[in-house]
């Protein structure tokens, strides 16, 4: 899979000490995805507009808003969060995602 | 900086147990370079075809082929790989990289 056409960052973002980094890959609609990695680890992320989060690897539990029970991800997995709302995630094994932000 | 009118491959190439993460970008002239990222540790790559790498930030040193003593980086810096070779580095906090390869 493959986003073609596209602006890509070059600088890393980097977050909680580089176990969590990601690039910023911009489309011509105007919208914008992140491609990111995440080292074993707890995190907890605050939204500001609405994200779509898809993983593509990884051993992690997510910790929702409006969810009484984590989701437990083995791998591939894709779920929303809601704007302006915070998520914790529980990760295992490094995982791979694609977040995909509101415009 | 950004890079224009590229494709992005939207999964992670994995190295290292995770501890060495890129991203491959694929140019219209027919190059392809990887930004990513390594947390500390120390990784040895082989190089196929030669390969210019920057380091936008991060603490390192870098045995390099044909170079006695070790290339010392604060942050930034920019080194050749040559083809069919092989480079240490020891990384000493989280940097993150653009390799650029030869067609």
């Amino acid at each position: 899979m493959e986003f073609k056409n596209v602006t890509v960052v070059k600088k890393a973002n980097i977050y909680f000490d580089g176990k969590v980094v990601s690039y910023t890959v911009k489309f011509e609609d105007g919208t914008t995805k992140t491609l990111g990695c995440m080292q074993v680890g707890d995190y907890t992320f605050n939204t500001g507009a609405a994200e779509v989060m898809e993983f593509l690897s990884g051993e992690l539990s997510v910790e929702l808003p409006n969810q009484k029970e984590p989701l437990i991800i083995h791998s591939q997995a894709t779920f929303e969060v809601p704007a302006n709302s915070s998520f914790t995630l529980h990760v295992k094994s490094i995982a791979d995602y694609c977040c995909s932000y509101a415009k």
